[in-house]
């Protein structure tokens, strides 16, 4: 099994609180997110400036796309992102756009599954030519305050893994959750507050770069495709 | 019947191209929306830049909410929006956080109609508290290069005021469209390029208000609420 990278979700009100943490934090860092929060705070700018600092990371846009597809993921491919996000709820026409945006750039998109996808829509999906998932912890659990990932979880993403996607495991990891991860595979590990308002994000960043290798091994980090 | 009010839909790549039409066209315009290209390539400086450059006119920032919709909304309220939007591919919880936070502003939220949507979650929609909806012309058609608007795009709209909804038209209307919308009851009729790409955007603009006088009547346009 590869070992899973390491993504810092960067999901400020501006620019700057973005930098900082994410300067600190970079030696240990395998994907940049431009979150979707920081998208809208900032625009493209953002995107533009943390492919400028950070040219041979891997860059994300987390932009959500649910529709008019086309010249939003233009306007994320144009600024620097490697990766652009759409939400399970966009229709099968706007994905493909988005995919043919991605393809005739090399670039990548991924899915953000959000309340409501069933397996059948997976599976159609997949047979569209989506790689790429992002996958939560159940929330109804989070509803509850209950912030523990469940077995079902788990389940949930092995069986994504099964249909051929590559898995990002969403916000919300702790270093301590990562051994419950074992024998799942994952593409990518979401961190976002537990690194960025670490008292040294860089310490934090690397506290989960360690984790993940206890996990997965130290090999090479999976391909960035 | 209330005469509608006419949105100017500002769908450009950065903020100067939208500057430019909009100062010419302000006059004729009610709602300046802030589209979803314009707030993604320059965020929320451009609403704020909407904002204080027409503080007596509706503002729209086009954010289509699919999730984090709280913070989402705050964004968009704070640069000083009076409404945003969510996609119907957003989960009713997202949806009354949307709601919430606009109430607590006395700001309002519509709703985007996008392909998939039915009438069972219309009415719940509606029972959650959301007071406006987008309706699109039958995709279907577009797809096939057909843009009239069909008997059925008027039967959908009329059905959606029934239900106690205020009709946004979504872009495309064009000035000799107009008539063919008497007797429906609509809100708001989006225009786009037809103004903004017009050689005088003024006198576009003022053919559309003429228009929509002709088949509404001259009366106070609805109220912004």
């Amino acid at each position: 099994m590869h070992r899973p990278m390491l993504q810092l979700a960067l999901d400020t009100f501006d620019l700057p609180s973005a930098l900082g943490p994410m300067q600190r934090a970079a030696t240990h860092i395998d994907v940049v997110e431009a979150g979707t929060i920081l998208c809208y705070a900032e625009g493209m700018h953002a995107v533009r400036a943390l492919r400028a600092l950070y040219p041979d990371k891997v860059l994300l846009a987390d932009v959500r796309i649910a529709e008019a597809g086309s010249i939003i993921a233009k306007l994320a491919f144009d600024a620097g992102a490697d990766w652009v996000t759409v939400v399970s709820g966009a229709t099968p026409a706007t994905m493909e756009v988005v995919l043919g945006e991605a393809r005739k750039r090399e670039r990548d998109v991924q899915l953000e599954l959000i309340d409501g996808w069933t397996w059948a829509q997976a599976a159609d999906w997949r047979a569209l030519g989506i790689e790429q998932v992002i996958a939560h912890r159940s929330r109804d659990g989070e509803a509850l305050g209950d912030l523990s990932w469940k077995p079902g979880d788990f389940d949930e993403m092995r069986r994504l893994a099964d249909l051929g996607f590559k898995v990002t495991v969403a916000g919300g990891v702790e270093v301590d959750d990562l051994p419950r991860f074992a024998g799942v595979p994952i593409h990518v590990f979401t961190v976002g507050r537990a690194i960025r308002a670490a008292a040294d994000p860089a310490v934090a960043a690397k506290a989960f770069q360690e984790a993940i290798a206890r996990v997965y091994g130290a090999g090479e980090p999976v391909a960035a495709g």
